[in-house]
């Protein structure tokens, strides 16, 4: 364990940062204690706001001549437990870096710092007929940065990819304080290795964002939204598989179980039905002639897979609410218990109704309540425990429904984490997916760069 | 310089591979002793075609052990060196890989080995609706894990993306021989850190890829193929711009200036005029209904941009035997003279005229002729210098002439290289476009993975 960080040590980063932007209270470390995941927590010894990049890179190498260790932050809202604090750290707080800094309508890109709120960017672009695809849950309060750090996905990730998928540009502080400019506004560019796609997804651990180049695209004409019910899971399943064998990309395939159904009624009151067994919310989207032309034959491979009912959203604000309510399944499912684990396995899209049923199964042989709802069109489902964790029995079978969830992903061809990050969280069921040996470069490259291991150390894997 | 390759050590390798699979002939190596990239050459010490990754592995292994050093090649179509032998190899000849082993319809994905032939796997996917939109100008001899290699792009870049977008798994040797897959069928993964993405277009310094797991889409159904002929160069580069901030995303929007439309036209015969100053090669493509609106907005753009004349193939035929000709530009400028020095800089969209009023000024600044043709949609341009290796003076005069228009391009935001690679041709001009903290940031990561410097030595950077 490195011993904890000094007083003398607090002075230096005072004159980096400014005695304003430290913060060193225990009420200021409870808050930053914590992430949007359950079971983990752990107090910073400060809490850190930079002003501009070169006093990141003066925090890095501060940390690397004393020994501390540095874990960047957005807003927190993180799944796997990639910002959460650790032993003998300070928090690199981001979330002031809230400004987006050019939108270019020619080239079609935006330039955000890595605290602008999901969100806020949607917005920005929208009004002028752009588009910011990725969407993550928790779009209305996580940022830009966090987003790129955990590549994040979203509801329109079927259609449009994830985060990694948008980033053009990365401005990067390195784990030796060095600043690097990683890609640009050319669409294309192969000069060197690819630095840039290395980095995002990395979760804060091979370095800091202090500026990013995001791609636009524009602004989809129109878009159709539907809700499909169904008797079982399986013929759940299958629709979704039915509708991209009929090479139908859809932007959206949500799906969520009666449990689910259940929770979001009762939160959102917006009128679904709660004995069906499983519902589909789809939507495509685009040029208006093939919005109606593909939602008619998503209703037909609907009723194909004997749906029991598909209705359309006849107005916009119909559909906003419908995909606010799905957006709203975790905190519904969170409402129910004191104890709500997330988690976040995706398999190809082909064996949805197989793992759906594996979930099923795993859920009664560990007698835990288990929700399920996720992004059905990318095989990414979120399996969601509602447990307490006061309760030391029921946590440790639901961790042990987990492991088996994971387990049963994998042989599937799929993977413990599709979106959230691999964090604090998985880590030690990373080696079900990649092998040891993938993690052994993993962990070769993290020494390289990180030598004194100084960047939110723990993360993804143990050195 | 390592020790050339003993007695001893090919003895052992045809233990490895069979004595059939090891060729050590004057005449063999002088087959492979040069790919695509003019004014470079070298003559590897043996030539070997591995059958299975096991035997890759072991390979890999002995070079380690006995310091020599392997430079994978596939069809060795590159043109940026990265597959031309150096000092004290062996070639690890691919080429034999060429099975497409699964198509998987539900999916959309297709598992291939690294020597399939891209144009084949085009042929392949679209007899059964699907499409692989990576279509590099070589793709009827290219391999697909050259194309990984060197992240490829093509003629439909703009809309599709490139070679990277396309990736979902692969299975590599690394530096020390073992052997690990990354990715996936999984639409999302982000279990640990994103190797897969880093090993694409690391040039075979990294690892040797033995299977591909490619994304498939639907093929779009139908496709509308245009020409508009401009007065000046500044014209043709302006629509571009246009066009795109109209927000239509043509799947190619191609340029070629009057040398190059002179020499294709010789060698095509397609009835091009001649006198005009250049051309934008355009097409849309989707659902008929959007194809139908988009290019008479394209249509517009043109003729608001000065367009002479602006054409619409009228028959399938019609197209393909346009985009053919596009396709024969290098071998059409190639026959000029006998050394065709074709570069590849991109810079953003909107920087796309002034470009080419750079490329022109500096063509005449240095008195060399350069033709340039290129994806102009994605800013990606290929100035082509046709020149004779003979002459010293105009080949330096023609490489004086390429460093200022690499300059250039920095200075607007864009790279020295779109889709080629670095390998041994740009290396010495890496640093405009990354500095040089990113470049000691690759090499330490080289260093990392390959301590011994055995793949593919003194690619991209030197170490």
């Amino acid at each position: 364990m490195k011993p904890s960080i000094s007083p003398n040590i607090l002075a230096a980063i005072s004159v980096i940062v400014g005695n304003e932007n430290l913060f060193t209270s225990k009420e200021d470390a409870i808050t930053y204690s914590y992430d949007g995941t359950p079971l983990h927590s752990q107090l910073p010894e400060a809490i850190v706001r930079p002003s501009t990049k070169e006093q990141i890179g003066e925090l890095v190498k501060l940390a690397n001549k004393e020994c501390f260790s540095i874990v960047p932050r957005g807003a927190g809202t993180g799944l796997s437990g990639g910002s959460i604090p650790v032993p003998n750290c300070i928090i690199l707080d981001m979330s002031q870096w809230n400004k987006i800094l050019e939108i270019d309508q020619e080239n079609l890109t935006a330039w955000v710092e890595p605290g602008v709120i999901t969100s806020q960017l949607h917005q920005a672009v929208e009004e002028i007929g752009l588009f910011y695809p990725p969407d993550p849950g928790s779009m209305n309060i996580c940022t830009i940065g966090g987003n790129v750090a955990e590549n994040s996905g979203g509801l329109r990730g079927l259609k449009y990819g994830v985060t990694k998928n948008y980033v053009m540009g990365l401005e990067v502080v390195l784990p030796n304080g060095e600043i690097i400019m990683c890609g640009g506004k050319s669409v294309k560019d192969v000069a060197g290795y690819n630095l840039k796609d290395f980095f995002i997804g990395s979760e804060g651990t091979l370095g800091v964002f202090t500026k990013i180049l995001l791609k636009l695209i524009p602004k989809p004409e129109t878009s159709k939204t539907m809700l499909a019910y169904f008797n079982t899971q399986t013929d759940a399943g299958r629709t979704v598989s039915a509708i991209i064998s009929k090479k139908i990309i859809p932007c959206t395939v949500e799906f969520l179980d009666n449990t689910t159904i259940r929770c979001v009624e009762e939160f959102a009151h917006i009128g679904l039905p709660t004995d069906i067994n499983s519902l589909l919310l789809l939507e495509v989207d685009g040029h208006s002639v093939v919005v109606e032309e593909e939602a008619a034959k998503v209703v037909e491979c609907c009723k194909q897979n004997n749906a029991i009912d598909v209705k359309i959203a006849q107005t916009v604000e119909e559909a906003i609410k419908l995909k606010t309510a799905r957006r709203s399944a975790f905190s519904a499912l969170a409402r129910t218990r004191p104890t709500t684990i997330l988690e976040d396995i995706t398999v190809p899209r082909s064996e949805i109704a197989t793992m759906l049923e594996k979930i099923s199964a795993i859920s009664k042989k560990y007698n835990v309540l288990i929700g399920t709802f996720g992004h059905a069109g990318d095989g990414n489902l979120h399996p969601t425990c509602l447990t307490d964790e006061r309760d030391h029995n029921e946590i440790s079978r639901a961790e042990k429904a987990y492991e088996e969830i994971f387990i049963e992903a994998v042989k599937l061809g799929g993977t413990i984490t599709g979106e959230h990050g691999t964090g604090l969280a998985k880590k030690k069921f990373l080696h079900l997916v990649t092998g040891y040996t993938a993690i052994e470069t993993m962990r070769t490259i993290k020494k390289a760069l990180d030598p004194n291991n100084i960047l939110n150390p723990g993360k993804v894997f143990d050195i």
